[in-house]
C-alpha cells in the first residue's frame, strides 16, 4: 500500500504554462490556424504532462501484463483457458500480433506474468505472479484488497523501472482468456450500464452465448456488490490481476510525467480503475483506436477520450495502442521540424 | 495523349490468388479470426496489387503538386495568392507541415510546379509547369482539354520516374491557394451534390462567405456544363492543373501496380477524376483520414473508400495520407512478424 500511497501523492497537474507556450508555437507554424487538428492537441497535451515544450517520444514500449480468471469456468470464452500461457511465452519471441506492431512503431514490448494459471516457463517474461488467477468472481470477490493492491504496485514498480531507463511514452497490452468478462463488469458498475450494454463478443464468443455471459456479469455485480467510488474495490471484487496491473501502469506513468496510451476494452477499463482511484490520472493518458469490442467506445466516453484511429480492431494486446504511438510521434515531429511564419519570414497580417 | 492512353490500357484487375493465398495466411496467424480488422484488408489488398503474399512498403514518397486558380479573384479563399509559391519552395526544405509527418513515416517529398502563377526559383522544385494558374472557371474552361491532358500526363510521368527508383507506396499532395472550391466543383459534378453540400471553408474561409463560394462554383458549372462521364472534360472546365496532375500520379500507380494513399478532399476529388477516367483504379487506393473540409466524407463515400483516422486535420499538402503510411507499413508488419497457429504448434481444432 505504501508505494501505491506515495505514488498517487506524486501525481500533479499538467504544466500549463507549457502548454501555452507550445500553443503558441504550434498556432504560428506555417499553415493554417489549427489545420493540424487533434496533431496540435496531442503535442500540447505532451507539453503539459513533460513541462518541455519539445517534448520527446523516442523511447517507447509496451507492458504486456498477462493473468488468467476465475470466472472462465463460467463458460464466458471461445477459447482454452491454457492460450493465456502459450501466448504470453510468445511475447518475449515476438511473434504475436503486438510484436509485430511495435516493430513498426520502433517500441520494446515488456511482458510480465502477474497472474497466469500456471507457472511461466519461457524465457524473457517477468515474473510478477499475485496468483494463479484470479477467483471466479460469481462465486465472491476474484481478488482480496490486498491481492488488488498488489496488482496496481506490480504496474507501478514495471512501468517505474521502464521509466527510469528512459521511457517516454508507454502503454499497455494484455493477455487474459477472459478478460473482456471482467473488463464489461467495471464498466458497468463504474458506467452504471446494464451488463448486457457492455457485454461484448471478445475474442469470438458466438452470438447466442452473449446473453450467458451479460447474465454472469450480473451475478458477479449482485453477489459482490462493488462501490463504484473506490477504484481498488471494484477492481477486488469483479476485476484482474492483469488489469490492476495496467491501471497502475498508467498511475506510475502519471506519477512520473511520462503519456500513457489507452489500448482498447480492457485497458479502457484499466484506466477506469485508475481514474477512480485518481481522477488527475486522465490527464495523462492518450485515446488510441476504437475497438470493435462492444462496450469499447462507452468505456471511452466514460473516460473523455475520443479515438483517433477506426481500425476495426479486437486483438487487444496493446495493438491498437501501438499504432497510435505513431500518430503521436508525429504531432512531435509536427512540432520539432515545421518553421513559423516568422522563420519562414511570411508575414501574418 | 499517348502516355495517357498507354497508361491506361496497362491497368489490371487485382491478383485474386495472391489475395487468396494471403487471406489464409492472416486467417492463421496467432489472433482470434479477424481481429486485426482493418489492418487484416489493407494486406490482402496490397497482395492484390502488388501479385505478392509478402507486399513491401519500405520505399515511401509524397509527390506535392502545385499550381494556382484562375476563380481566386473571385474572393473564394482567405490567403493571399503569393502563398502558393512561397510553400511551393518550403518544401524542399522540409518545413512544411507533410514534411514534418513524412519524416516521421520515413516517406521522401516529390515537390512538382504544374502550375503556380509565377516562376519559381526555389531548388529542389521540379518544373513541369504548364500555365502560369488556370483561367478563372466562372468566365469560361479552367484550362483546355489539351492541358487537362498534360496535367495528367505530368502526374504519370513524374510518378513513373519515382516507381522506377523502387517506390512502393505513394501519396499525393498539393499546394494551391483557392484549391478547395475547383476541388469542390469537381465533387459537386461528379456526385451529384448541390454546390453548397460541398463547398467548406478551406483554409478558413470566414463561414458568411461560404454562400458566395457556393455560388461561384454553381456559376462555374453552369457557365462550363462539365461532362460527368467524362474525367477529362470535368477536370478541364471546372479542376485545377496540381488536381489533373494527382489524378495522374494515382493513374501511374494503378498502371505500375503501386498503391497510392489518397488524402483529403483535394486529393479525394483528383481521385473521383482518375476513377472516373478509369475506374479500376480505385483497386490501387487506399483511404487515410476523415478530413475537416466538408464535403470529404462525402467524396469519400462516393470512391467506397472509408477514412482510418479521424483527427480533425484540413492542412492537404498530404499530411493525413503520410500519418496513414505508418498504418499501411503496421499491416506489412502484421504479415511479415506474426507467425501461424501451425508455426506455433498450436492446434486449432
Amino acid at each position: 500500500m505504501k508505494l501505491l500511497k506515495e505514488t498517487l501523492g506524486k501525481i500533479g497537474e499538467l504544466d500549463k504554462e507549457a502548454m501555452q507556450k507550445v500553443r503558441n508555437r504550434v498556432d504560428n507554424l506555417i499553415k493554417p490556424k489549427g489545420s493540424l487538428g487533434r496533431l496540435e492537441e496531442i503535442v500540447v497535451q505532451l507539453s503539459g504532462i513533460t513541462g518541455d515544450v519539445f517534448p520527446k517520444v523516442d523511447n517507447k514500449a509496451v507492458i504486456v501484463m498477462a493473468g488468467d480468471h476465475g470466472v472462465y469456468e463460467e463458460n464466458i470464452a471461445p477459447n482454452p483457458q491454457r492460450i493465456t500461457a502459450i501466448q504470453t511465452c510468445n511475447f518475449p519471441k515476438g511473434v504475436t500480433g503486438v510484436c509485430a506492431l511495435a516493430k513498426q512503431a520502433g517500441a520494446d514490448v515488456v511482458t510480465v506474468d502477474v497472474g497466469v494459471s500456471v507457472d511461466i516457463d519461457g524465457p524473457g517474461v517477468i515474473n510478477k505472479k499475485i496468483k494463479y488467477g484470479t477467483n471466479n468472481m460469481v462465486k465472491g470477490h476474484a481478488m482480496t484488497r490486498e491481492e488488488a493492491v498488489k496488482a496496481l504496485e506490480i504496474g507501478i514498480e514495471i512501468a517505474n523501472e521502464e521509466i527510469k531507463k528512459g521511457r517516454n511514452l508507454l502503454t499497455t497490452g494484455e493477455m487474459g482468456i477472459g478478460n473482456t468478462t471482467p473488463s464489461a463488469a467495471i464498466v458497468s458498475v463504474l458506467g452504471d450500464y446494464a451488463p448486457h450494454e457492455v457485454a461484448g463478443r471478445g475474442a469470438g464468443l458466438p452470438i447466442e452465448k452473449l446473453q450467458h455471459k451479460a447474465s454472469i456479469i450480473k451475478k458477479a455485480i449482485d453477489i459482490n456488490k462493488p462501490h463504484k467510488k473506490d477504484g481498488i474495490d471494484v477492481l477486488s471484487k469483479v476485476g484482474g490481476l492483469e488489469i490492476g496491473a495496467m491501471a497502475g501502469v498508467m498511475i506510475s506513468g502519471a506519477s512520473n510525467r511520462v503519456p500513457v496510451v489507452v489500448d482498447g476494452f480492457i485497458a479502457t477499463a484499466a484506466a477506469l480503475i485508475a481514474c477512480t482511484i485518481e481522477p488527475r490520472v486522465k490527464n495523462y493518458l492518450f485515446p488510441s483506436h476504437s475497438s470493435m469490442e462492444k462496450g469499447a467506445n462507452k468505456a471511452l466516453e466514460l473516460l473523455g477520450l475520443r479515438p483517433m484511429l477506426d481500425m476495426d480492431m479486437r486483438l487487444g494486446e496493446g495493438t491498437g495502442a501501438v499504432l497510435a504511438f505513431n500518430i503521436i510521434e508525429a504531432a512531435v515531429f509536427m512540432n520539432n521540424e515545421m518553421i513559423t511564419f516568422e522563420e519562414a519570414g511570411i508575414a501574418t497580417d
